[in-house]
């Protein structure tokens, strides 16, 4: 029994916990407000293969700015690596479960040199954590489709061997074939009835192109629902009646739209999106790796800072990057058994907080994390 | 005696310390490094009197996003205060102690309504901290000058009651009067002999226009090196080449430019301010107040969002944001007792980190704080 939790709507009950579940929500029998609780947090763009996580810092070695010179980067770092991709991805579940993230969503990089070693790191990470997080994983051409031939088949090879889910990567920017990007994953996707999980740097109206495409391929391949663009920068750098008009053409396909709250790159218009009836979802992105320095896996973190690049400052406005992190990214990744409900999971995370908007606004303490109704992490400790 | 730590230069020593100064640097006696000390962290805009740190959650009350929306819905939250500033503010001052910080700049409101009772509270602040930190105040008229008659002599009378220097505000985009307002400012400044710090939200061709007026009147008082311009975001949303030129004029003036890493405006282009020969230096702005949800004070966050906002990612571009908190904030306030060398005072923050890129990057625990070779606070709680 919980007694007198404060859930994410400011309701408080008693939570009666039986065989791992929620028995029942009872009127609370003690008149303090004990703990502020909020169901698991989901993470819905992480790369676990790429994290530097537990190693001595890795100064970032880009020559440039473009995402052409960190994928080249990247490769120097792999090769000079002292420390497998199962160790450093073990590294970065057991902080992001701290946290009191139980369900992801990871990129995993393919190409033709990598074949599918960085796969068989993760997939060995998912096994070894099972009972602990839901790791779902996307089979991601990090140096493109065309640009390194075979891919494509590895892709095919990476669904079959336990993949969920097929990635692409800028088509225009990176492969300069936005249809022979296309058909190769989504040959793939259609091949296997699997999603699609595209990262799209390229920005202005070359992204909106792009993205108009991935939404024809999305309802000619019958994914509707199944479909997301991660990052979509464009969606910013456009004139806002281009991104309405965008929007509504997403929404129509059913493509959800990953922000990690970037940095220097545009923000997609978060509230307009959701307005035309496209789901947001949050991710981490990188951490620690050869791409950036930054991040931490923490999604109330990844929530302020998406609140923060988004100009929120309401309480209405902060509910968003809340939800982002929470129930749209469990309906992006199709969790089933997700939410506080009667009948729902014992999936808990106990927060230093008093409402919704004070969890996104100030990160606040992770007191515990319960999975199934069993305390896995304490104080930032994993139990 | 502190053995074998780790310098922000990644050079190795113990440092043998008496009647709380640096007595010496003598090599390492162990090999193991030990811990890696900075010194004391500088905020270089802060608001001690706004922050509500300590009081129940108190939602976001504006009506629009401009700044004139957020300074009504500041008089509404005053109004219902049920704690002092004086309070307050003591809360903000301890947690960010916890933080590393052990100086900082505070701009104080003042206008014709509140008169000087706002710096009245932080004076008493300052006194109650005055063995622990540096406070200096800015009487910062946040309603205007021209907008909010009276202002000049109040600010007049803050300088005379205690305050160090005189503020301003977006002399075109609230008092709709640049002459006036820098008339009013200057004129309390030049009276004096103290500095200014304006705030200039003011974006664009405007708000250059403004700076360059600036410019001017810090020449033309004899002000020059004693003169800061806050957020400037107008330097990132104009042409390169105007932001070079105007660099150009800042540096003659010896105006500095404080950025906190705004969330949705345009950043100050640091690096090409820092190659004109501006200095550039941090701050925390708003902390939990009437204006934004977000903040904790924490510099070492704060560096993160700096670098994070201007897409830092090598390492010596990460070194920017940490002088702009340690260093080169502590320029701008004219702290003449800073920093690790032998003979200066034993002031020093323990963070477990390896490189400072690391703790940019990583806004890593802090381990304890030392003032005057005393444990100031260990673990985020105050001794």
């Amino acid at each position: 029994m919980i007694r007198n939790a404060t859930l994410p709507d400011g309701s408080r009950h008693d939570i009666e916990i039986a065989d791992g579940r929620i028995a029942a929500l009872r009127p609370p029998t003690t008149s303090e407000p004990a703990v502020f609780l909020l169901p698991p947090l989901v993470d819905g763009h992480i790369h676990l293969d790429k994290t530097l996580l537990g190693l001595p810092w890795v100064p970032n070695q880009a020559a440039g700015n473009a995402v052409a010179d960190r994928i080249e980067a990247e490769r120097k770092v792999r090769a000079n690596r002292t420390v497998s991709e199962t160790e450093t991805g073990a590294n970065l579940v057991k902080q992001v479960v701290t946290s009191g993230t139980l369900h992801m969503r990871s990129h995993v990089d393919i190409d033709n040199q990598l074949g599918l070693k960085n796969l068989h790191a993760i997939l060995a990470v998912r096994e070894r954590f099972r009972d602990l997080v839901t790791i779902q994983i996307v089979a991601f051409p990090q140096s493109g489709v065309i640009r390194s031939p075979g891919t494509a088949d590895l892709l095919d090879a990476a669904i079959a061997e336990g993949a969920d889910l097929v990635g692409g990567l800028d088509p225009v920017g990176i492969d300069r074939d936005l249809d022979g990007h296309l058909d190769a994953i989504f040959g793939v996707a259609e091949k296997h009835g699997v999603g699609v999980d595209i990262h799209l740097h390229d920005g202005g109206e070359g992204g909106i192109t792009q993205m108009n495409a991935i939404a024809r391929r999305t309802r000619a391949t019958g994914l509707k629902g199944k479909v997301a663009i991660s990052h979509a920068f464009a969606l910013g750098s456009v004139p806002t009646d281009l991104a309405a008009r965008t929007a509504d053409t997403l929404a129509e396909a059913g493509i959800a739209i990953m922000s990690h709250g970037p940095g220097a790159a545009t923000m997609p218009p978060l509230p307009l999106l959701r307005a035309h009836g496209v789901e947001v979802f949050g991710g981490s992105d990188n951490i620690r790796d050869a791409w950036s320095p930054f991040g931490n896996g923490d999604m109330l973190d990844r929530a302020m800072l998406i609140g923060y690049r988004a100009n929120f400052r309401h309480d209405h406005e902060l509910a968003l990057p809340y939800e982002m992190v929470t129930s749209a990214a469990a309906r992006v990744l199709s969790l089933a058994d997700y939410g506080i409900r009667i009948g729902g999971p014992a999936d808990f995370v106990a927060v230093e907080a008093e409402t919704l908007a004070e969890t996104v606004a100030a990160r606040p303490r992770r007191k515990w994390v319960m999975k199934a109704g069993r305390i896995v992490a304490r104080d930032g400790v994993l139990a």
